[in-house]
């Protein structure tokens, strides 16, 4: 039996839906997660050019929008285990060239930046009560890279019961088999994958429905 | 490139290490992911084999053994999104038989058994508490599937700053080619791979110079 | 300048309001909690007789409840410093009469109850989960007692951005001081203070226009 | 019975204790708590004195210290309900001087300095995985105010399992009835309370025993 069969067979791959408050998390789109020679590489140029039209409708239609950033302090009082593995993480200071946002999608003002220091973007962070305060159910999740910060905060999207679209071509990574191979998980388990221009679509469609973000 | 060719080239794949005061963490070794019926199948059966010789090195060491299951109140007052896109989780009851530890693995008085409900071992649970309680500085990771609550325990574990290992031969997947690709991503960025062999000699090098558990 | 005037000098004691999804959440009125002889005393047995009334109208608005138990691990494996603390702790296992729901208070099926070994509801369980599941956006919170419990709930309540309710003669306490001093702290800080009275007639006037709740 | 009694009897104010690895922290010595006229006022003065000891203390014996701040967005995209009971911490912006740790406190390289905005030190940050890198089991608890964000952290610190220590004369308050209720609470359940001089005197006896700090 194929791998995906036997995922059908034990009920996996179900999918979750989309409810009717969604928020927009563009996971480390910065700088340093698109340059080849530091993070980069891969398919991540295209997710990020993708993520442009996505943004574009996320303002148009006026969802809450986070972003995410990797920052380390500068004289490694936060350096922990994770710096250990990938060393280079130390270079993502608050100042770096490659933490900051890329330029094809600066944030604007209103929109919250949060910095993280681990996989996750809920872990040591106030997304999840960021979220609450914006009466988000839903959370439509971008950026890179798909095997490392987007699958680590997916994860806890799903698990704090937010509603989790992971935009296929949205998100990417420095190499394809495990891009692929963390779609797979993410879409039998987790969260419903969608396209760019599904997103749109069902943004424009629904935000016309949303009741008004609370304080 | 070789995708391990550029995981290298950007500096990922370092050890972590392995600490002084080490602790045993199983997760859902329950006759549910043992089960090709249910949650479970490849190599499975494999994994509990092996942690068999594990555990009781862990016994005879002296290390504090922690166990999880997944458990769901049987009205489906906690249910998620998770069971959303699983649905057959909510067959894990507090007293269905799928729910409990495999015999193999059955825990004695004084070991730590915690109820779950999402795939981290960390997420809504006292474990980050009891290994702080414990003074633990290292978790060894073994359990079901690979892919799936044994990555998620290991991305929030390594979060932690726990030094984390995962025992290559005591996790197992209902299928193998997300045990590999999870095995890839965890090794190249949250947790150092040992076997069941080295894990024991490694435990009965260490364990003489533990100190003492605290409260 | 009285204490109260130094707070509003500096602008405490705003009012952060009630919204339109919320939840009940009764802590740890439990047995042992409504014995003097063990934790109990005080004004406690006047919150349980006026929270039945509370009780009876979320139910009857079909509005969202939780329960929250302290209960210990029998063979003490996930003792920590809280019963350092508080050794008597240590007798609110699973099965022991002190930490059953009081029977005035009894859940009832679809009703969620969570096990709890620290001061806060939400410290290592899944309330905030279910509570985003729930799509809540204010908690009403009562229970035992003001100065520990409750307290340590609403803190993380109001951190999470859930506007946060207590109800100010269905919380109680075995000492009066404490009480009194613990209503002032969250009054100022972290809720808005409403009675029983205030609160039922506020959940009929609001419940039908809450939106169905989610997944 | 008076309340002390009522505690007693009830086998509350036990001690538990001093461990072997302790770190400091700071929390919220900040301009904007210093200055009456924004949220200081009472005996935070005394305490920043008091405090100026025992961080030379600290950084003479060689344990880890940690400063918080709260700090929100100039553009308030991350406000949420404390900011509406307490409208006036939106002033505390990363660059405004109320935000600013006091000039008798100001950290040097290799101290942790982290950002919050919700009371507790342990919310929304990397302070508890940043504690278990150290290999951290005690926390010596200093700050502003006693009964705000000494407090909440004090019940998050207890709750993780480290040994939590007030220092008595190292925490203010605005107002002192609030100040002394929170110690009460405090001592009788979450945390051992020590002076100053106390402090100093256990730093100097156990560090030339720390094993060195970890990752």
């Amino acid at each position: 039996m194929s791998d995906a069969g036997v995922y059908a067979k034990q009920g996996f791959g179900n999918q979750s839906g989309f409810g009717v408050r969604p928020a927009l998390l563009l996971i480390d789109f910065v700088n340093g997660f698109n340059d080849p020679d530091l993070f980069g590489g891969g398919n991540i140029p295209d997710a990020i050019a993708n993520t442009q039209r996505l943004l574009a409708c996320a303002r148009r239609t006026g969802i809450p929008v986070a972003f995410t950033r990797v920052v380390y302090a500068q004289d490694g009082a936060d350096h922990g285990v994770f710096c250990l593995k990938a060393p280079r993480l130390a270079l993502l200071t608050k100042a770096a060239h490659a933490s900051q946002i890329v330029d094809e999608l600066t944030p604007v003002s209103g929109e919250y930046v949060l910095n993280k220091t681990q996989p996750s973007a809920f872990f040591g962070t106030n997304l999840a009560n960021w979220l609450i305060a914006k009466g988000a159910d839903t959370v439509i999740a971008v950026g890179a890279t798909t095997s490392g910060c987007v699958r680590a905060s997916v994860v806890d999207c799903m698990s704090y019961n937010f509603k989790t679209i992971v935009v296929s071509d949205c998100v990417g990574d420095r190499a394809l088999a495990p891009h692929e191979a963390n779609l797979f998980d993410m879409q039998q388990k987790y969260a419903d994958l969608m396209t760019c221009d599904q997103t749109i679509a069902k943004l424009e469609q629904i935000t016309s429905k949303i009741s008004a973000p609370q304080g």
